[in-house]
C-alpha cells in the first residue's frame, strides 16, 4: 500500500487524496526539453546539494535511469511521480521524502517539481508545508522569476505561480442521479479543471474525478488553494446530501447495489481493470454510506491503486499479459478482501 | 423442499426430473369441460372408492375448493399438481401419496390424470411404478376406451395411450454454445416437443427444457418411454461433452461465470424470478462441473422451485407484492446459501 494513504489528515470521505505541485526553473538554464545531458547534470547536482542542506527531512534519490520499466510505471500509479518524469529517463530523477508524501523532481517539464501528496483532503496544511519547502529550495537556488510573470515555466499555463493543486474526489451519487454534468460545468465556468484519475484525457474510472486549478496566473497561491478548498467542499456536501436521499428513499437498491459489488469482488475469477475501478467505487460507497459494516474505505482506495496493471505485476513479481492481469487482479481482490 | 426432489432414483446430473402422466376418462360421463356439479361428484366419489381399495399406498385427499389460492399456487409451482387443475376450483380434486411421488387428478382436463414424478432420468422405473397404478385403477373403473383409437380423452392430442412423458432438463453449455437450436429442432422432427420450465409458452428460463411427447396414438406406451429416454441421453451426453471441453480450453471463463452468479445469489439485496433462474442455472451447472466444491446440485433445483412467487410467500407466511418479493426471495436465497 502506498504510505501517503495512510496519511493523518483528517479524513473527508468524499476525497480520496489531495496534491499540490509547484513547478520551478533554474536561471540560465534552458527548459528539460532543450536542454543537453551536461546542463541536465548540472541542474541535478544543484537541486541535489540544496536539499541536502537540511537537516530535518529524510529523502532517498532515484534516477530513473537506474529503475526498471515496470518500477517506474508503479510509481505513477501510486502518484507518487508524474507520467512525464520517465519520458528522458537519462535525464531526469527525483527525490522521495521517506513518507512518500513529499516528492521532488528533477528535469520533469520544468526543472523542478516539488508535490505534496495527503489522503483526504488537507490542501491548506499541505500548502503550509510545501510552501516551506519551496522557501528553503529557493534560499539556496536561483529560480527564473520575472517581476512581470512571476516564476517562468517550460509551459505558459503554469507561469506565475507555478502552483496546481488538485483533488481526487469520489462522487458516485452524483453520477448516478445525473448531477455529474451541472456541477463539472459549474467548476469548469469558475475557472477549474476536471480530468479523469490519471491525469488530462483520462477518463473517470469508478466514478473519481481529479478537479484543479487552471489558473496560476494573476491570483494568489492561497487564494487558490482557498478556491479549490471551498469548491471541494460545497461538492462534498452536495455528494452526501445525494446519498443521504438516497438512503431514505431508495435503500434497498443502493443496498443491492453496493452488496452485488462487493459479491462480485469476492467471487470474480476474471476482472478487468476498468470493472474493478466500478466495483471499487459502489463499495466504498456502501462503508462510507454505513451500508457495509466492518470495512474500510482505506482498503478500497489501495486496491483502485494496487490492481493497475504495474502495481499488479510489481506484487506478483512478474510480468503479465492482459489476460493474466485480469485473473492475477481478480485473485488479489479477493485475497485482500 | 418439495419431497420429490429427495428422490433415491438414479441421479443423472443433467435432467432435473422426469414425469410421466396417463390421461383417463370414466365411460358414459361428459368431460369435465361439459360435466354438472352431479357428474363431478360421481366421477370423484367412484375414483375416491378404487383407491381406496388399495391397502399399499397412503394418499391424501384435497379438494382444490378448500386450497387458499397461495395454497393451489405452490402445488403447481412444486409441479405436484397442473395448472389445468385449479381451473374449476368446486368440481376438481387430486390424491396425493405420501412421498409426493405420485399424483392422482381428478377433473383436470379429463376426469382422471395420474402422474409420477422423479428427480433425476427415471422413466423406465416410472413407468412400471404408473402402470401398476393404471392397472389397478382400470381394474376398478370403467374407462372410456375405443378398439379403434385406445383410450378417449377430452382432448384429441391425448387420444390413444393417454401418456405424456416429460423431462426437465438443464442444457447451460448447449445454450451458451449456440447448439441448443440444432438441437431442439431435431428433437422436433423426431415428434417430440420441447417448452419452458413451467408448460406451453412458457420460457427457457435458467437454461431449463421440458422436453416431452407429442404423439400419444400409434405407438406403445413402452415405445414412447424408450424413445424419450434415449433422445435425453443423447442431449444428456452431448451437454457433458461440450461442458468437458470448455472446462479444457476457457476454463477460467467458466469459472468466472459461475462464481460471479454464486457471489451475486449470495450478496444481491433484490433479485427478481427471472434473473435467480439464470443464476441458478450456472451455479448448478458449475457444481456438476466440479467447479465448486461441496454444494449440492439439490439444493439449487428446490431454491428453484422455492424462489417461485407463490412457494416465496407461502416460506414468509405473507402474502407480498412484487417488489417485496425480489427483496424476500433475495434474502431467501442468502440464507439458504
Amino acid at each position: 500500500m502506498a504510505k501517503w494513504l495512510n496519511g493523518s489528515c483528517l479524513k473527508n470521505d468524499v476525497v480520496i487524496s489531495s496534491r499540490i505541485r509547484l513547478a520551478r526553473n533554474l536561471e540560465d538554464v534552458r527548459f528539460p526539453q532543450d536542454m543537453t545531458m551536461e546542463e541536465s547534470k548540472k541542474v541535478t547536482d544543484e537541486i541535489l546539494d540544496a536539499v541536502k542542506e537540511w537537516k530535518s527531512d529524510k529523502y532517498e534519490f532515484h534516477k530513473i535511469g537506474d529503475l526498471s520499466s515496470l518500477e517506474r510505471r508503479v510509481l505513477i500509479e501510486e502518484h507518487l511521480i508524474s507520467p512525464s518524469l520517465i519520458e528522458s529517463p537519462d535525464k531526469s530523477s527525483f527525490l522521495l521524502r521517506n513518507d512518500e508524501k513529499v516528492t521532488i523532481m528533477i528535469n520533469e517539464e520544468d526543472h523542478l517539481r516539488v508535490q505534496i501528496l495527503s489522503s483526504g483532503l488537507n490542501l491548506e496544511n499541505d500548502w503550509n508545508e510545501l510552501n516551506q519547502i519551496d522557501d528553503m529550495l529557493e534560499d539556496r537556488l536561483d529560480y527564473a522569476f520575472s517581476d512581470k510573470f512571476g516564476y517562468l515555466t517550460a509551459c505558459p499555463t503554469n507561469v506565475g505561480t507555478g502552483i496546481r493543486a488538485s483533488v481526487m474526489i469520489h462522487l458516485p451519487c452524483l453520477v448516478l442521479t445525473g448531477y455529474i454534468n451541472n456541477t463539472l460545468q459549474a467548476v469548469n465556468q469558475i475557472g477549474l479543471t476536471t480530468r479523469g484519475l490519471y491525469g488530462e484525457g483520462t477518463e473517470a474510472l469508478g466514478n473519481v474525478f481529479q478537479i484543479s486549478n487552471q489558473v496560476t496566473l494573476g491570483e494568489t497561491e492561497e487564494e487558490i488553494i482557498q478556491k479549490l478548498n471551498n469548491v471541494i467542499l460545497q461538492i462534498t456536501e452536495k455528494e452526501k446530501d445525494i446519498r443521504n436521499k438516497l438512503l431514505e428513499v431508495r435503500r434497498h437498491e443502493m443496498e443491492d447495489r453496493v452488496f452485488r459489488s462487493l459479491g462480485l469482488l469476492k467471487y470474480a475469477r476474471i476482472m478487468s481493470s476498468r470493472e474493478s475501478m466500478k466495483l471499487f467505487s459502489d463499495v466504498k460507497m456502501g462503508i462510507e454510506m454505513g451500508i457495509l459494516k466492518d470495512m474500510n474505505s482505506n482498503t478500497i482506495d489501495s486496491l483502485m491503486i494496487l490492481t493497475q496493471p504495474a502495481s499488479l505485476q510489481k506484487y506478483f513479481s512478474k510480468d503479465l499479459i492482459p489476460e493474466e492481469r485480469d485473473i492475477k487482479r481478480a485473485e488479489l481482490i479477493r485475497e485482500k478482501l
